[in-house]
């Protein structure tokens, strides 16, 4: 799916323009004609702009920046399960909320804010969440910015698969509704053009508060000095090639094409049986087993047959999830999708008949 | 200095024949070819090499791995100001070995080895040391390796600037003389293109012993999921087309006239009142002020001059380096190095005049 020929457009024109700025050191903002597209796509100002290697490696110079430890973060269960272990790793302790799939569990949220604990900040991916593949509603939105504000809660808002969506409408992102509230000292939002251009490029961002871009910048500048400006100018003469927008158009039929084609199977042979969610974008879908039957047996039952995916808690930073299952539908070819999907529904009902036979 | 024609060439192959593999996510080593290219140059297994975003943030992975507090870390003093801020940073205290113009103080090593006390490397940058700009001589190096042999001490050996010599001849490394004492276990070398090809790229690289090929490459998918296998491809084609033997030959001739013009002009001004080193490669020069003349009042004088160096205590781990001062010879052409070189030294006898009246 990568545009290989018009990234290698981009690139001769990144060497006949920006050899001599981004062949070089440069401050940790990043090639400033990216930072300067990518705030005014997000209406923020060039330096609320931090680009790096990949946005996982922005969170985690946010998670050191924030949440030094003993000071908790909240993240959804289940979540990004990197998330996870750079907290663990970090000693920092995650407070689950779950997240199901009617949504955020808002309620229980606001019972542990009242309590008065005071959490760093609060990861949520809103859109084609990993790993559910789910998008929290308008509603469950205006709420939560509702909670943020009242609460004074910093929310990191991890949007890398936004841009994918191949059907229904984009609902407004928390960060548009806390500047609406007045509150963009709340909101931090980060995404990457791992997922819309190549990952092997490793150019990822983070559109920050005022207050927390220097701290983030000067964390990013010990950490690695200088960012990777030659693969940001390639980025940003794709961009200003307007290459995206029909780029985008071919990569989202191409993830309908798959969505449809797993979806389909699973209805065919699990209808009733089992339930999964619909993305209407990104690259994930959540099954979630018959009670009794654990993601893991079935993960070895399914590898033996030559299909994987990712078995459920590890996306769950305090326990749970063993019936759940990440299935992917972002690479293999719909071909490929289908003879995968018939193959885990036969270990699926394998499973369930030998259950009913004991 | 930056070789923009050859890269935009190599760029156009890794097009041709990297898209596949280089745009996409990939194994935390880097870009395979590349690694094979590094282990075939060191004597090493591919699986020993790790290419990331620069060889510094590797470093800092490096320092995860091995020296979590309170497990102390051997510093040469001066050294990498970054290195003694990251090690601070993480809490890591820094035990200084004094290295002056004639080398590493290994008697003082020794004494400290010999108390029993266990660090968990020494960092040490052999050839054209920054800030100093010296080499570590012949025999240093042999007492340095078998201090490190009968103390099982693992050598991290920084070397970003020894492919930039312009005269003399280069010594063995590190690397070479713990390997013929099999002790290969006990070698880390770093090194990076940011130097030899452009820093923009972020192409830096870690040959490792075997037992920790694999917790540094675990600790960089943490960190940042996948290396930048793109730049890394761009890199490999560099090198494939055979471009680097004449651009760094074009580059060490730059870099020995630069070299020439500040030396000379110090001789002219600064004869017998001041001592420099007389770097045969790298970017740097270190001049030690006469007593009683510290590098912070000079910088300020000289900054008000339009001319800027780094002053010599942040090199300096725990503390010392008031009168030494890190000149760079990397950048500026020869005509403004001369006129920089001039106003220091006028400022220099300014102060030494004004002293001279009291």
């Amino acid at each position: 799916m990568f545009p290989a020929d018009e990234l290698a457009e981009a690139s001769r024109q990144a060497f006949r323009k920006h050899s001599a700025t981004a062949l070089n050191y440069g401050a940790p903002g990043g090639f400033r004609p990216l930072q300067e597209w990518l705030a005014s796509l997000h209406g923020a100002a060039p330096g609320q702009v931090v680009i790096g290697p990949g946005s996982f490696m922005l969170l985690g110079l946010l998670v050191r920046v924030l949440a030094p430890a003993p000071r908790p973060v909240l993240v959804e269960a289940p979540s990004y399960d990197r998330m996870a272990r750079l907290l663990r790793q970090s000693g920092t302790s995650a407070v689950p909320v779950r997240r199901g799939r009617d949504g955020i569990d808002l309620a229980g949220l606001e019972d542990y804010l009242r309590t008065g604990e005071r959490p760093a900040f609060m990861y949520v991916m809103p859109t084609f969440h990993n790993p559910s593949g789910t998008t929290l509603p308008p509603p469950d939105r205006e709420r939560l910015a509702d909670l943020a504000v009242r609460y004074q809660l910093l929310l990191i808002e991890d949007d890398p698969y936004g841009l994918l969506r191949f059907e229904g409408e984009s609902p407004a992102s928390m960060r548009s509704l806390l500047l609406a509230r007045g509150a963009g000292h709340l909101s931090v939002f980060t995404s990457s053009f791992s997922k819309i251009i190549a990952p092997g490029l490793r150019v990822g961002y983070a559109v920050l508060p005022e207050s927390l871009a220097e701290p983030v910048a000067s964390m990013a500048m010990d950490t690695y000095v200088s960012p990777p400006l030659w693969p940001q100018a390639e980025v940003y003469e794709f961009l200003a090639a307007g290459f995206l927008p029909p780029h985008l158009s071919r990569v989202r039929e191409l993830l309908r094409l798959r969505r449809d084609a797993l979806t389909d199977r699973l209805s065919a042979g699990l209808h009733g049986r089992a339930h999964w969610s619909t993305p209407e974008g990104g690259y994930f879908l959540w099954l979630e087993l018959p009670d009794g039957l654990g993601a893991a047996d079935l993960l070895a039952d399914c590898e033996s047959a030559g299909v994987t995916f990712v078995a459920g808690p590890g996306f769950f930073p305090a326990g749970g999830g063993e019936n759940g299952a990440r299935l992917s539908f972002s690479f293999p070819a719909v071909d490929d999708i289908r003879i995968g999907a018939d193959r885990l529904v036969a270990a699926v009902r394998n499973r369930l008949a030998a259950a009913g036979a004991r």
